[in-house]
């Protein structure tokens, strides 16, 4: 496929910054119309690309894109699934450049959703493409986009319950993790669970002069910190009750073979320029983040945060909360444990709110699987070396909900690195890995049940 | 003086109205110009009520009013402070009327600095005006009205350095504080200091996705919660190192003679609308606010805090802290000891910046003094009953530092009440008592020295 995307590669480029350009940010209200737009989009690259047919079908929140070629009712399916919505871009003050305005430096593109998830489906339409006009594609290619998963994807689990037969195929695939390294190429086998709330801690029913009320009256900031440093204890364990109940504990032979993964303890401290990791007793960096469950405050807020000095015992404090599971650990549940814990620790002086966000569980894919190991011959290929088995730490939900209803494994062949800084100000994807992973893809499909 | 309120009631409230309307927000550089206009303001009132002379003074930060009448240089001397600039208004959308567009609800003037401190500092022209064109006044007046209180003031004291001989006097009179109740008179005898900080808690270089680092990266949120949390321990005692050192405690008889203070525990809470109050073990929540030290989260934010869900592990948590001292405790001491402390419970896996913001001390005023008397007797005469001596729990660091550098004492006639919710969206003040505030005033200057 390297010829092909030599010949395409401005048209390529050109294709992928016009959905680039589009805010489609799902969280905020105010892009509700550039979601449609997004989805507009895609279903127009689905046409071109080659597909049958495509369709943009509205859902109570964002729409979904399908489309879909048939070359046989024998050949094997394989679903492609993706997500065009983006994370907020704040503090957008931190970008080098226009979020929304795709700026190549050093070899990378730089905008929000460069990589997660608009650069990494895009690999996949033009894998496609490239089947469909230059190689013969032999399977049956569904695809799957959703503009919720940054969300939580609320609206595709129904929609797919209600959709089953257009969704049937053999091998979910999807390309929205990272791989360890360039020269380390990875498959993710598993990803981590999640549960996130909202919590509110309310004191005072007005904010109140701290002078006059400070000392006798409780502060419901003070009173936040207090609950959230009690949730996790000095071991790293998470104190909330019957959270670790369902965690299944890896054998030291699984351990051992999680271990083979180079990791750099060094060059991870120094990526992030820190001092010290911190997390679990009696686990590695590896493990915290691959089988390890955790509790992050993702972001937390109350009293005046304005320039100066307001001396102020305000009335409410928040947090948003998110735990991270492990496969087996089921979210709903730990939602639960976690608001009874929460409401439990709440000393009588406040009164506690706790509304969750969105969640989902975990899952993992047995290695042995043929769409796992053509997968693997494919990324060899490219890369010159076998990739590694991996354990991610980030959750798309959608996917365990996606293998209960329809029955299907998903398959995670993910071309992001660690320097893309997803989610974060200044998100970016390599072309050379936007490029390699098309190439990848197309080696798939040579090597799944041909 | 009720008569002369009577007749001049509505040209009164028009002129309190166009304080009101400045918005003097001294913490935001975007109100910098209201500033002064809120100052030449004040100069043009103070001279319309009678001064001989009224001058605004730039200093570094916002200008201070000065203004006298001199009667006789054989005449007992008075120097009121008052205080023209306000604090921020958020949260706004919590006010039911424009903060700064003055309205009448149920007897009260809704607007910030209703109370705090432009309507009190508004009864000490009026008084004037009354002396001067009604009673006959008997003393020197001297006014020195300033924009920084609610920032720490940090351009008074060296004015007030620089300009002893213009502020000579016999007594400093302000009116910036509550008093028990309108059936409970009381005068404050002491102030509380205050300490204020802002920290900084940085972790990683730059926000990361919360599923890829979480459980191995140090999340400063968590860390800022675990580190507040310890500054106060089980018994509300603050853990500060050094702390308590130079707190003096009070003997037996002492706290007896303080909770003559009539106190209703049932009251408090239902006003408040709280189940229990909290604070330090062993005294009782007048004390906690009266003759005990205090540590309060005025403000707390980091990561998202935007609508929906965004699974961030940030680089950076930050909050505004302060104590609240009590006489005896230096302030600039207390600052050090706290940076000191905050550091050293830092673990490596973050780093801790710790920013002064404001401070100042405590103060305590004489009893048995002559004004402490004519202020009790004024108020006697307004209220019907003898006012209750009364210990503030807020702060006024100037009055500490102009006592010390001008060798005066200061005598903290306040009028507001709890129900103002000073500093709180809906700054209100009770028509009577402003009209009160006056006449006590007035009778005041009846009283002292004659």
């Amino acid at each position: 496929m390297k010829e092909y995307i030599e010949k395409h590669r401005e048209r390529f480029l050109d294709e992928l910054y016009s959905l680039l350009r589009i805010p489609s940010v799902s969280s905020l209200e105010e892009n509700r119309p550039d979601m449609l737009k997004c989805a507009e989009r895609l279903k127009t690259l689905l046409l071109e690309a080659g597909a049958d047919t495509a369709e943009v079908y509205p859902t109570e929140g964002h729409p979904v894109v399908f489309g879909e070629k048939t070359v046989s009712p024998e050949a094997a399916t394989v679903l492609v699934y993706g997500h065009y919505d983006v994370q907020p871009v704040d503090p957008v003050e931190l970008w080098k450049s226009d979020p929304f305005e795709p700026e190549i430096r050093d070899g990378a593109i730089y905008a929000r959703g460069a990589n997660d998830d608009k650069g990494q489906l895009f690999m996949h339409l033009k894998a496609f493409e490239y089947m469909v006009r230059e190689a013969g594609l032999r399977h049956n290619v569904k695809f799957i986009f959703e503009g919720e998963e940054e969300i939580g994807s609320p609206s595709l689990a129904p929609w797919a319950a209600s959709h089953k037969d257009l969704l049937a195929a053999d091998i979910i695939l999807v390309s929205d993790t990272t791989m360890i390294s360039e020269t380390v190429p990875s498959i993710n086998c598993g990803m981590r669970g999640l549960s996130y709330v909202e919590v509110k801690v309310t004191g005072p029913d007005k904010d109140l002069h701290s002078g006059h009320y400070g000392g006798a009256v409780a502060n419901p900031i003070n009173i936040l910190c207090d609950m959230i440093s009690s949730l996790i204890d000095r071991d790293g364990h998470i104190t909330v009750k019957g959270f670790y109940d369902d965690v299944a504990e890896l054998s030291a032979e699984d351990r051992a073979k999680l271990a083979r993964a180079p990791f750099d303890l060094e060059e991870y401290k120094n990526f992030l320029k820190i001092k010290e990791v911190r997390g679990e007793k009696g686990y590695t960096t590896l493990e915290r983040t691959g089988i390890r469950p955790c509790l992050d405050v993702n972001g937390i807020w109350g009293g005046y945060t304005g320039e100066g000095a307001k001396t102020v015992l305000p009335s409410e404090a928040h947090a948003k909360i998110s735990m991270r599971l492990v496969p087996n650990q089921d979210s709903d549940t730990i939602t639960r444990l976690f608001e009874e814990h929460f409401k439990s620790i709440a000393p009588d002086c406040v009164t506690v709110e706790v509304k969750p966000c969105h969640g989902g569980n975990g899952f993992l894919i047995p290695i042995s699987s043929e769409a796992y190991q053509a997968a693997s011959r494919a990324m060899a290929d490219v890369y010159g070396i076998e990739p590694v088995p991996s354990r991610g730490g980030g959750s798309i939900p959608i996917l365990a909900d996606l293998q209960r209803i329809l029955g299907i494994d998903p398959l995670l062949m993910g071309f992001g690195l660690e320097r893309d800084t997803i989610h974060s100000p200044n998100e970016s994807f390599l072309l050379r890995q936007l490029f390699r992973g098309m190439e990848a893809i197309s080696l798939f499909y040579k090597y799944y049940r041909n």
